[in-house]
């Protein structure tokens, strides 16, 4: 189907998206992310891998007070793309 | 994902609906809406039959200068479960 992008779709994607690409937020951390989803961190990290493999989001490591953190960031491209797909989606709500 | 309808998010799905239950629509002919989303009769009539078993839509057969043809028309239940949908959608796409 013409502007939905499949990857983005996906329902927890795309709530993974919502999340990173919204003004009010941006970077998120891991934990954050899987507790505001309801996801294990194993569900949480396969989505992450296949929006990383496609360049929409990177993921970074940091220690605070020497505990090791994830931090979740949309790419330029992830947005372009998040905002493309959410264009589309409207374009379809409107009906033909 | 909670308010999400997958039945109705998949993508083909999603345009069938829209098509069916926006105001400046209603009820669609068969052929009209397999060309209008480009797709051949067996995938379009595979998804309304996903479609018509969750009774979202119906189907009725009427003939026209004796020729045969197929109306495709949404239910209220159709439409109630698309606009709760849509309604999800614009929740998760205003972010966290």
């Amino acid at each position: 189907m013409a502007g939905l992008d499949e990857l983005i779709h996906q329902p927890v994607r795309l709530r993974i998206m919502a999340a990173l690409v919204t003004p009010t937020s941006g970077r998120a951390e891991f934990t954050s992310l899987r507790d505001l989803l309801a996801l294990t961190d194993g569900n949480l990290g396969a989505h992450l891998r296949k929006l990383e493999e496609a360049g929409y989001v990177v993921t970074r490591k940091a220690f605070v007070a020497r505990k090791p953190r994830t931090y979740v960031e949309a790419t330029e491209g992830g947005r372009r793309a998040f905002a493309d797909h959410v264009a589309a989606l409207a374009d379809i709500l409107a009906g033909p």
